[in-house]
């Protein structure tokens, strides 16, 4: 199989059926292969055309990747740097409790929002953005601190639910553990 | 402005328009930011969203986005590793010297493919994929080697000309000099 089937979902799948494709092909591209770049950039387009698949509103997704932990930023401000993803060109850097984002890596918990708009702080990196899923990425090496974030956005309000957050999650574990993190 | 305005690109605009479009806004998105990873995730972003924006054959680009060299290759045997990019999954590591993207690496060399099936072991990441132009990427830090390659695809034979060429090599020569390469 050539690597770009990986990324082809079949029509008609459920959401659930197409997490589980994203769990399965992460892992095989995972396997021997801990570069965190490498693995995020795959993961990226995994997530990106999974949802691209799926019925209104996950086909309505705008952005998806990874934010991780600038290894710039002093220990007692971290901040979150842009890592790979697909969608539009997004903001840089993202100082921990900052906007959704930022609140998941200071927190270490999944940040569902509806709608953006309703979340105090929140940051525009498109104003198309209505709804988004941030789901922080613990190194167990590390003693579970926050090494990156999935982000999610959506351009419809409501565009994630709890079916969303836990199959992210189950991701997020994996991600966590597969990689060699800076 | 909202970051993601940086990969909106006009209607009807030329291909030279497209790339010094993609080349101001890499330009003051590398301002003050020198981490490859963040720089090479949104540079792959704009490059996508500008092929997108324009007439056949370059709104068939299937795949943008960089390779670097594998830290955890042997000098004697240097490898690129997947990074940063837009488009379906794709090969994790590729030697120097193998295809047409270690081919560019090995040699230094722009390497543009009018037709993929005609390079002597041409490595099939997508069977989509029928053209390919690869430009290596050298940090001028280390004395011009080359730390990483531009690598795009598109789904039609003859996808790429000399303005490609000319355009991806300014770009290669802004991103070589504006980030901090492992």
């Amino acid at each position: 199989m050539v690597h770009a089937d990986a990324s082809t979902f079949a029509e008609g799948i459920t959401k659930e059926q197409a997490y589980q494709q994203v769990l399965d092909q992460a892992e095989g591209l995972f396997f021997e292969q801990r570069n965190w770049v490498c693995n995020l950039s795959n993961a990226a387009s995994l997530l990106w055309h999974a949802y691209k698949s799926l019925p209104f509103p996950s086909n309505q997704v705008n952005w998806a990747g990874f934010y991780t932990l600038d290894p710039l930023s002093p220990p007692t401000s971290p901040q979150l740097i842009l890592g790979p993803f697909q969608g539009k060109v997004a903001c840089q850097t993202i100082a921990f409790g900052r906007g959704v984002c930022g609140a998941a890596a200071a927190t270490g918990q999944t940040q569902l929002m509806r709608d953006v708009d309703a979340f105090p702080g929140h940051i525009a990196c498109d104003e198309a953005s209505r709804s988004e899923i941030v789901v922080p990425i613990a190194d167990n090496v590390k003693g579970g601190v926050v090494v990156a974030i999935i982000d999610v956005d959506c351009s419809v309000v409501g565009g994630f639910d709890e079916v969303d957050r836990l199959w992210l999650e189950r991701l997020a574990a994996l991600v966590g553990g597969a990689c060699d993190w800076p």
